[in-house]
């Protein structure tokens, strides 16, 4: 099955679409800027329908779900210089598989607690949001939508 | 390098110890249970030293845990018949690598929200705990400590 066949019939849940920014795809993932400065925090998206848990995935997308995961994690802790990674999938509200990359510090409003439901979501500068997609494009090789 | 050296110096760390009852191994990681019976919630600690991201592990080794992390679901939804497995590699407050996996079902007393922070452990009772380790020991079919 070539990638583009599996990834008929797939599209962006409606809600995440509402939440972030798209940056671009990976060979497997579509790569999404969550719409809060708060912390940089990405959401890699398989593009395949009616996935829900990580194992829905065939293994060697599993295994490709994790090269995707590490090179986000990467390529995050490199822009940002963060202290830890945060990676997660949960699910339970949006059903749709998503796997949530997030750069913390020590100094984000949330420390050291889970990123969710912790403070309000604080908006990007178009500039600076428009800043940190271009850097995750360009480090990131994403292919452009 | 064989497992056995990869292993070397490698410790539990004394937070996960005193948080869990230990299941038994995987090839790659511990298997520990957290000692909350309000979700079936397992941690996967790769035992490797010095290792906090995800990727601080080679990449065999990633492929590895994705595989662990894949059967620990499978048998964690098999065993418990939950709505949602949950994992995540958070690290914030203790460093050393481990991922949870976690049983959710929408009438657990967190849903839909994350497991951390969101009501105080509960209690197992010695034999529902017994039945729940030996019921992982079998399906996963780890290695006895």
């Amino acid at each position: 099955m070539t990638a583009d066949t599996a990834s008929r019939g797939w599209t962006l849940h409606p809600q995440l679409e509402r939440d972030t920014h798209a940056a671009g795809d990976l060979p497997l993932s579509r790569v999404l800027l969550i719409d809060d400065a708060n912390y940089p925090w990405l959401l890699l998206v398989p593009r395949r329908p009616a996935t829900v848990e990580i194992v829905d995935l065939p293994e060697a997308e599993r295994t490709q779900l994790m090269g995707e995961i590490s090179q986000a994690s990467r390529v995050l802790k490199a822009i940002t210089g963060c202290d830890k990674i945060n990676v997660a999938a949960l699910g339970n509200v949006v059903p749709q598989l998503h796997v949530h990359v997030i750069a913390r510090t020590r100094s984000d409003p949330a420390w050291p607690k889970p990123v969710w439901g912790a403070v309000p979501p604080k908006d990007y500068s178009d500039a600076a949001r428009q800043q940190l997609l271009a850097l995750l494009r360009q480090e990131l090789q994403l292919t452009r939508l």
